[in-house]
């Protein structure tokens, strides 16, 4: 049997270690022929160690490592050393020592790689990274946001263990239901024709968890959505999922802020404050436009109809006697922004619908525009005040209808704040968005659909909206948004059979849709339910914060493009027909398109 | 907003708490009406408190506690007294003191639940059971089986990371892969025709974390079988996976025991001896007549031919002439058993095709029997010697092929292990089994399968059978057995892409075959691969051992039948026409049964 135990990782070696004799095992990472010595820096995802090779006391092994190139695998044994003066590398954790190697086996010989692993600077295309995934994940960077994760997930179990929370795994063959996302199917054998969904979520579980007095549940769950996807999404992702009977959203602040707290100084060492700060669903979009606000930075939102209807300017009074609204941002020390940017940035909210961006800037004391002359000083003293507007300073106010004026000032907050770097890296700052509506209108189908699930609880204080007005009911509702993502959705659940069933009405359901798709459900609710409250935070997205990336791909193991495939596998694949017979199921005929 | 925030559990409340004013929440779980009193025992996972409501002193809510039924959920308050002289009850941890109320409130109603949640003795139908699973599991034993599993779910984490494994979910919508059991698979819709399997094991993607230099890989991970269930299966169930990097047998073994000792001691508080002990394959065979021994009992098994030979006992002469065997087993103080119970051990066997018990009794100094007579004194002396047999033991034997001899005393000594009461509870008996073959014959398919997986590494000292007889090819795997059950499987992996091949292709698979099934992870492994070595553990089954249960059903929470359904969701189910076209897939017709 060969021998490759190693004394130590490739990023263990210290000076403290100078004259101890080692066997270290990694990968040669770089190979370089001094004329007399070689030197190897073998890699593992510990570190890097710098192995020399003397042709003058062991020819044989120095030979042998003339033959090695990238990425072989091998296992060395020899002396730890300091290197010598003036070699020694600080930027390496193991950079003041060496290894003399005096004996040496090749463990496995590698093909040339379609991609340096040892340059991690030079950009590789993506659908090269993945075909090869076995080998980016060599890389430095990627194999660090695999660990961060790890840690992170560590950390939430150790923490939810230590309140009383009960991991429990609950189905992944379940059923189909027809809220929600596209579910993926899986054919059943036994029962011809009947199907299992993967969930998109273990909501229904996880509550029927508390009517079983579970008392507290949580799971790192896998769930699924055959969604076609933007650039964060992934057909599976993972939930930190949690429900916990006879608590009030103060707990749940409670127990989430301490969570989060505990996996961002676990994982990356970050301290975060709390508590978090709150803010209703209204306030949100009325200073942000948006039901995510990034907190990192400031530029919020003003509304400036009163104003406007003062002001002469005719664009801004039509939409304002139409009744829509308009709404300004002021960007500090913006007044450098060129006739250019400006345009650029009509152009960019042009994209979003918005049919014009109005400008002004206040520079030597003055507002300054090409519309300026419509506002009297009357109306330019309270512009400058409500947006608090100073020297140096640029204003840009949308008209349009509330909806799109906040979407448009939205993005344009966003993007001026890249554009203008005003975006601290490793700050977190985090928002409780309450008070959602309970339902939300759905145009296409003409019906009211759950803003966020239809187990919500609504506003007790809302309930004689039911009949006059559903869409002005508030949920029980708390988002948890962290630097401008969506990070956690909770709620109080619905814990009465009668209200569920009115709330499934509501949604326009007949009663043999309620009964077939959550009849066991509404009925397991009339054996006896706890009042429970929950939340599901995702944990690809607090990976991906974690580890400082926008493209979720990097913070999972094996991804799927944005296709749904596996490049690396290939899959999805063809299957044989025999499988198909027994699952009782057929291949449509694909016609050929015309 | 109602108030129901405890300030206790049910099972919190001591002696030390007499005098403290306290709110409860829980479930109505015995009523009794004591002519004037009314005692309530109130219910959560945590416990039971006895509530007394006095008619006197809150007339109120001595009538609200009349109208109380069985599984109400309520929220109580008031002081906690001790029980009265003579009545505190020392079984239930809260039985020296009961609550006093004076506030309460219904939570929520609950209809007659279709079986007794508070007595547990009674036995409920498991399809009853599982129809209403929210109510079993809020039976106590039900509860408590969850409530372990979580606990050695925890033990391992916390193990495997404290050895500097990183936990890395693998995908879930995989590849078909052709060895094996059957898939369930997934249909595409983004690619009609094509199809995602689940995955059996994520045994491939650990392999390519150690491609790719992660070194230590752990995950829990959910598998999926599409097989018709025996009762230990369910089609879905989570392995303990791991996989590790430049690493020997003896690193896995010392590993897997340290982590066995954690999850025992963490989860039951029950002391695991380490190190496990150590047989071969071979060896097992010989004295257990199985790969999976219970060791928690003797009774080995002994090969008696050469006694038989020089017997005059026709039956056992014919059968070593043959070329088959005799082997026997000791039933300690077995002279006891009736001639009626010799009869049924023999019709017991019978059942395994074995057609004929001998026995013999060791009584007053001597063997008695119907065929005692055959055997001269020498091979009287011999039998006794080499079974250990003593005064009041029965011997049983038996002839046949080696492999049906093995299977019917491997039973046998199962069976008369139960009736004898010989098992002793709370005792946990390991055993690393090894050096198993590495190719069985698949008699129907006339070709070798693996014994374990494709991916297991042949012993390198056997390398030479591979032309000339592989079935003699040992391979470098390891079962870890636990009372007689398979509990784990681990091997040393091929890290070699050209030995991988020659595996594929004594397993005939063609050239076609390996590259659409396999080529992606034959080409990886040529990049540069490190030996590496894993296991994976049945997380299920190690969960039933902790929780003394036969019945898989019992260690998960949302249990599919036998037959694979969910009987209180009801999945598999129907799906809509639209999702069927979507995903471009019919339903093929069924004929009807002639």
């Amino acid at each position: 049997m060969q021998e490759y135990r190693r004394s130590h990782t490739c990023g263990a070696l210290r000076k403290e270690d100078i004259g101890t004799r080692v066997r270290l095992s990694g990968w040669v990472h770089r190979n370089r022929d001094h004329g007399g010595l070689i030197f190897i820096d073998l890699r593992d995802r510990f570190g890097l160690t710098q192995l020399v090779f003397d042709p003058d006391t062991t020819p044989e092994y120095h030979a042998l490592a003339e033959t090695l190139r990238s990425e072989w695998v091998v296992t060395v044994s020899g002396e730890v050393r300091p290197r010598r003066e003036g070699m020694a590398n600080p930027k390496m954790a193991t950079g003041d020592i060496e290894v003399a190697i005096d004996q040496m086996e090749v463990l496995s010989k590698a093909n040339t790689p379609p991609f340096s692993i040892c340059d991690d600077t030079i950009d590789v295309n993506e659908e090269l990274r993945l075909r090869y995934r076995y080998l980016d994940i060599r890389r430095g960077d990627v194999a660090e946001k695999l660990i961060v994760r790890h840690k992170a997930m560590m950390a939430t179990r150790n923490y939810l263990d230590k309140q009383g929370f009960l991991e429990i795994s609950t189905p992944i063959l379940g059923k189909s239901t027809p809220e929600g996302a596209r579910d993926y199917l899986v054919p059943s054998r036994i029962y011809p024709g009947k199907f299992y969904a993967l969930p998109q979520s273990p909501q229904i579980f996880k509550q029927l968890l508390m009517v079983g007095g579970m008392d507290r549940y949580f799971q790192i769950a896998p769930c699924f959505r055959d969604e076609d996807l933007r650039a964060e999404r992934q057909p599976e992702f993972h939930q930190i999922d949690l429900e916990m009977s006879f608590q009030t959203p103060e707990e749940l602040y409670a127990l989430t802020e301490g969570m989060m707290q505990s996996v961002f100084k676990e994982s990356i060492g970050a301290e975060v404050q709390t508590p978090f700060r709150r803010m209703t669903y209204a306030e949100c979009m009325e200073r942000f436009g948006t039901d995510k606000p990034d907190l990192r930075f400031g530029m919020e939102l003003a509304t400036l109809d009163d104003i406007a209807e003062k002001s002469t300017f005719g664009v801004f009074q039509d939409q304002i006697k139409n009744g829509n609204t308009v709404k300004g941002i002021c960007v500090k020390g913006g007044a450098d922004v060129s006739r250019k940017g400006i345009d650029n940035y009509t152009a960019f909210v042009g994209l979003l619908g918005i049919r014009g961006l109005a400008w002004m800037k206040f520079q030597e004391g003055k507002l300054t525009s090409n519309i300026v002359k419509f506002f009297d000083e009357e109306c330019q003293r309270q512009l400058v005040e409500r947006l608090g507007v100073e020297e140096g300073d640029l204003i840009f106010m949308v008209a349009d209808s509330r909806a799109a004026a906040n979407q448009g000032l939205d993005h344009l907050r966003r993007k001026i704040a890249r554009d203008r770097d005003l975006i601290k890296k490793g700050h977190y700052e985090f928002l409780w968005v309450t008070d959602f509506p309970l339902f939300a209108w759905d145009t296409d189908e003409g019906r009211c659909v759950s803003e966020h699930h239809p187990f919500t609880a609504p506003n007790y204080e809302d309930l004689h909206c039911f009949e006059s007005d559903p869409l002005k009911i508030r949920s029980l509702s708390y988002d948890l948004v962290l630097n401008g993502y969506e990070t956690a959705s909770g709620s109080q659940r619905i814990h009465d059979s009668e209200l569920q069933k009115k709330i499934f009405e509501t949604l326009q359901f007949s009663d043999a849709e309620i009964e077939e798709k959550f009849g066991f459900f509404v009925k397991a609710l009339s054996y006896g339910t706890p009042p429970h409250i929950g939340i599901a935070l995702g944990l690809d997205r607090i990976s991906m914060i974690l580890t400082d990336t926008e493209n979720i791909r990097d913070v999972v193991a094996f991804p799927k493009t944005q296709k749904a495939s596996d490049l690396m596998g290939e899959s999805p694949s063809v299957v044989g027909d025999k499988q198909l017979d027994e699952l009782g199921i057929s291949v449509q005929h694909q016609e050929s398109p015309v």
